[in-house]
């Protein structure tokens, strides 16, 4: 059995705390928060404190408190036992007190409230100061998910970055395209099923090699009338410059 | 029973072929082609032709041929009877010879060789300049798809802008990740169920509630650090402008 104190009540440690009830193997022994009306939620299925100084003995803390709050909370702990870790994609280990013992459990997805993902599918990616903890970090991370990772904190930031693009900047894409529809007064939703297979398909064909579009193609007649469609000026420039990188990438100037 | 001939043996012609095979209802009378070694594949299931003079009658004629070779052949077709239609979502339906009855049927989808999709989820976007050759499209669309759309050939242009954003610049995104991801020397694959639930998150969520990230959250430092990781100008230049139009969006200056 290992015993984890969660810390933290916000998107990731609500999604750890489901997961970790539904894991035999896995005690959540307490949860420390310090907004009271969250807190209150995970007490009604474990023991909660909002004191750090009540923290009780634990074999893994986890962390899954705002990134630039991770440093604060850290030195106020006092732990006389058990490994410190916490779930961020971009803080090094090195942050976390030297006096501790230290490590990572970084859940490689995007968390939202209300929707249940399947952490079998999840990569967590970890690290450990000690060969010990690394291996105690990969028994709790792989009761949980099948995809256990072990990582420095140098590659973990740079797949942070990654994920950054492939997330973010997606999603910000849905936007331009979903504010068009609306300017054009054409349901957005029609995109949908577009939208999931471009996302599935790139999980059997390399994105070079999935790319397709009037770009790819180097089709000028087309790239000239969509940009003329485009009144709102933002979404000209951007077509533009994701057109020309596109472009560059297939070894064509535009 | 419909009868269909379908012109083109490309992508879009391949997967009509599948679906409309396994309904009932709609019965392939004839496929032409010019290339001889694709049609081969097509007269293994239905009739061939590569002689334009000799299509036979049918219901529907539906011109799966590249958008630049629409106009030039349906300018050949001597067609005596039948609705002809084609599935491109740029080209006007009055770019078809006036002589014929025309109609469009739109399958709002990236079609990939070798990967079946669910042609019931899938959106038609049918139009037609009669009533009652809309009726025969809305039948014939209807059979295999769940979500058959009538629409102008106005909002089907926008429709298709639209789906190069949600689509081909969505697939640039991954393309950039997975290229920043070989650079560092961590593995892109990792991001699969990241890409994933990011696109199938939109399907409840309005693409603006789901934004999250560092641009959102205005975080400068983050965005200060991700810069500086990216060595690759195209990489440092769309993250800068896309972190902008994420911040524009949310009403803050960087
Ligand atoms: N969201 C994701 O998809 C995701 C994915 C992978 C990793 N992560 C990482 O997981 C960590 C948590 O992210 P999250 O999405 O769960 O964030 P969140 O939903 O915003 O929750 C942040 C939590 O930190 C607490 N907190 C912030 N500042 C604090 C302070 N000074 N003292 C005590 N508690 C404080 C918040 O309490 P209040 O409610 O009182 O503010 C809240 O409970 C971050 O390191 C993040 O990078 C997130
Ligand atoms: N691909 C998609 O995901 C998708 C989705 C929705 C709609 N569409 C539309 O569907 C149509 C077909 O696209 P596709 O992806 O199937 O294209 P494709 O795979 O490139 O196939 C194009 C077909 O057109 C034929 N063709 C081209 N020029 C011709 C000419 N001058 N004479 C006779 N045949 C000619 C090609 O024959 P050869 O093999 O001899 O060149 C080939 O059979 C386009 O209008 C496209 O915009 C495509």
């Amino acid at each position: 059995m290992i015993n984890v104190v969660i810390l933290g009540t916000g998107n990731v440690a609500k999604h750890l705390l489901d997961v970790f009830m539904t894991h035999d193997g896995i005690k959540v022994v307490q949860v420390y928060g310090r907004n009271q009306k969250a807190l209150s939620v995970f007490g009604k299925f474990v023991p909660i404190t909002s004191d750090i100084s009540k923290i009780i003995p634990a074999d893994i803390y986890i962390m899954a408190v705002s990134d630039d709050a991770i440093v604060e909370i850290a030195s106020r702990l006092d732990l006389k036992e058990g490994l410190l870790v916490h779930t961020s994609g971009s803080i090094p280990m090195k942050s976390l007190p030297k006096k501790n013992r230290r490590g990572i459990f970084y859940p490689l997805q995007t968390f939202t409230v209300g929707r249940t993902v399947d952490f079998k599918e999840i990569p967590i990616c970890i690290e450990a100061e000690d060969d010990t903890d690394y291996d105690i970090l990969k028994q709790l991370a792989s009761i949980i998910s099948n995809k256990v990772v072990g990582m420095d904190s140098k590659q973990r930031k740079s797949l942070h970055l990654a994920a950054v693009m492939a997330n973010n900047f997606t999603n910000h894409m849905y936007f331009l395209s979903n504010e068009f529809c609306e300017q054009k007064g054409v349901p957005f939703d029609l995109l949908h099923p577009l939208i999931k297979e471009t996302a599935h398909k790139i999980q059997d064909l390399a994105p070079y090699d999935a790319q397709t579009g009037p770009a790819r193609r180097n089709d000028k007649g087309t790239l000239k009338k969509h940009l003329a469609q485009l009144k709102n000026k933002n979404h000209k420039e951007l077509y533009r410059l994701l057109s020309k990188s596109i472009r560059k990438t297939y070894g064509k100037k535009l």
